[in-house]
């Protein structure tokens, strides 16, 4: 009875420490899995590059292995330390637990897993995790408010922008032809997209003196119409920003609207609630 | 009689399922309508790729050949139904879907109808009579006030970067000349338009150290004044947004768009409910 | 006497028509001086491109002989019907109107006064002088408002942009040097502002690791600031619209802050002055 | 004794020029010092352009001489007339001034201190103290508190951005790979950032169709995304435009920053006057 109390306690501890970051413990394991995961990455996109690979391959081989162990480690403790380990198993972090640390294991038996690497990179959503715990986030509340209360519009928006694209782009085509690097539809209509979004690689450029004419007219609509879903952003944050200061009620006359840092109501004098 | 009253009830019918979108069937309607559209225009652009087109021209002309057909017993569908034909067959959508749905038509009398596939994809901005319908763009509707709102400003603000690059791009064409890209002042004033708003194809670049000093200036400029739309917009909505909130109504003459603060109606004078 | 009377009324007629825009014919000229001074634009970019100007070379000249007698015209006009000739002639818009007529004359005598060319595109400048006549301006008054007084966070913002690319491109000299592009400071200079200002031509990139790293650093920092001059204006406008709505007092309880368009006061419901 | 009293007046004096600009003589001294530190910076960007560094090296070389032996005066006036010398000496500035000026006595020693070069150009650092001195910053003090407001936030965001780019170059480097220039993941990712920041150099580029696909979502992303740090800026900016715009200060406790409505003071409950 008293040892599986103390399992009990054991696992709650253990819970603490990997799924919270309340105690001390909780923040220090946060922190050594976020310097992990960074690392991880960083072998990654190292490996990646040929002359680091060919330098410094094993290094590499031999620190990823020591992630990786970690890693997996990480996940048994993870399923151990719940009580419905299912519900972790099946859920967005644990899919991606599962799949960031798999790969390493197959390039065990499978030579040329080059393309299971990028797997690895998944690894990197979960940073997002550790954010969430660490509070760190609420700092971006507001604004993930605001995001959320624009969705829509954005949405509606940037629609608007891929039907624009795909008329001019069409337009386009048909004036610069296959000769000028117009050579279809869908690589008129991504010229038109690099072009209204102003990234202008110009591996694409118009060259007949009409068809820069359209494009100086995207261009000119791209400059435009790119104060639209900021207008949206900023206004839907200058909203919550209101919202935000009216959270305080006076207990003596109700007045609301109050500032953060208010002691008495600026209505009546009387004292507020802390 | 009877008949004609039925032939009545089954005008209307159709009336209601394909100009409107409050019923189930016309909601059906309007969605199918959107996937047929937006197929076709994925046909066209397939089309305009050689490899795609050389593969897979027989199953795409078919699938083509499906919806024109479908589009015309649309058109003629939606001639029947409304009680002035005329005034469908004349309007802005009416002659996009005439000229949307006959080219394929063409294409049997006449051959290498190519430039005429563009023209099929003008069915696109039939997208835009389906969003209106189906109230989707209601989400979208205080953007579009703020956009009419601010839309002379915002116009007043494009002609003013139009000369200022007409000037730029005279001085650029005295400053570089035709030896490095700046061949003519159309084309010099083309690249003042794809720097300032900060596009940046690449294709011409300044070369001498003035050219390259006036450029940055260019540049510096329009990194500076892509500021005035957004700050256009932006207020814009933010007023549009102060407005929207009031949605109280004057119980006399029904005035709306009062202010928060507002005891009595600004139109009639008569005490507003709390 | 009477005869001194009647070219007094004829120079105010002609006065009124040639500087204001009030009467009907003031209007007129406005609209038909706004058609030359654009066409003579026209005429100078067209005759820029060196094939329209060997096949429609005389005709252009023509063309342009016949707007600079007009605008000849109508210099003379202005001294004449003004009072004090002097303060026109060396007025601002006096001095373009001289300067953007002469060359045509100059190209008699002299031969290949290709560079006095572009002085003709000065005439752009004097469209201002219409647009502000004809009262179109007053839409963008509000904004000019803004932007005068955000001029000068917005030269302080310029101002430390500027010397963040003098640091930026010094760097970048030192990291990436001449093989790569990055010949001189100034150069490098010219680079990162092409890149802070998300402009990016491409006909300087960073070619080393360690190089692309600093350049994506000033990448962000170029995608993050853009937020500072749109967010001066934005506030800006934002601030003079608030206050462009207080321009009415309530006669009865001198509440301020009315809509546009309000009869009664909404704060004691008493009649507003118009 | 009064030698010494002699001595702290000038001491007091000296330190009254140097490090105020309250007096005509504190202006005048930052004025010159501005114009040095803006020549000794022109000549360091005009030393690193090769056909002038021949040209014109030796009058380059005099005058950089002239202004490094003004800056040793200043350096050493500046620890003469400072009561706590180490303060100064191993103070941000202080460190900048040192080694903005030692390159060039090292150049005597030693040939070819190249790369000493650009540390002469810290001194444009030094252009922030006097703008700090002169008062001009107090323009753009409102928005370094919005700036300062917003900080966190968009740290948050480049944060969020910057694991967006790390993923979709991964992803990029997968469906385009070596032989479309997306030769490793670091580059990738740069292209990304490329990308996202709508820079588009187009030195890499997209060469698969799959690959634009991705790159335009990429755009759009960037497009649309960079209405957050406009958005977290411009809502910050009008709150505290809304602050300041409340200049009342309480007669009981002095605080300041009340609403425009308020009645009682916020902080101490006393009444404010109208």
């Amino acid at each position: 009875m008293r040892l599986k109390e103390q399992e009990k306690n054991w696992k709650d501890k253990l819970h603490e420490i990997i799924y919270e970051a309340d105690t001390r413990e909780g923040k220090l394991f946060d922190i050594i899995l976020l310097i992990a995961i960074l690392s991880s990455v960083l072998f990654v996109m190292l490996e990646s590059v040929d002359e680091i690979q060919t330098k410094y391959g094993a290094i590499l081989n031999i620190g990823e292995w020591i992630l990786t162990v970690l890693f997996s480690i990480e996940y048994i403790l993870r399923i151990v330390s719940i009580n419905k380990p299912a519900r972790y198993i099946f859920s967005f972090y644990g899919i991606i637990d599962f799949f960031s640390t798999i790969p390493k294991y197959l390039s065990i038996f499978f030579i040329g897993t080059h393309s299971l690497l990028a797997l690895r990179a998944l690894r990197l959503l979960r940073v997002f995790r550790i954010l969430k715990l660490a509070r760190f986030i609420g700092e971006s509340n507001n604004f993930i408010k605001a995001l959320k209360a624009s969705r829509a519009k954005i949405a509606v928006f940037l629609f608007f922008v891929l039907i624009l694209c795909v008329i001019l782009g069409t337009i386009m085509y048909l004036i610069e032809g296959g000769d000028n690097g117009f050579t279809s539809i869908p690589r008129s209509v991504y010229w038109a997209i690099v072009t209204l979004t102003t990234v202008g690689y110009g591996d694409i450029a118009p060259q007949t003196p009409f068809g820069q004419l359209i494009a100086s007219i995207i261009m000119i609509l791209g400059y435009g119409i790119i104060a639209v879903p900021t207008g949206i952003v900023s206004s839907e944050m200058t909203r919550i920003h209101d919202l935000h200061l009216n959270t305080q009620s006076c207990p003596n006359c109700s007045y609301e609207g109050h500032d953060d840092d208010a002691i008495y109501c600026n209505h009546c004098g009387s004292k507020l609630h802390d």
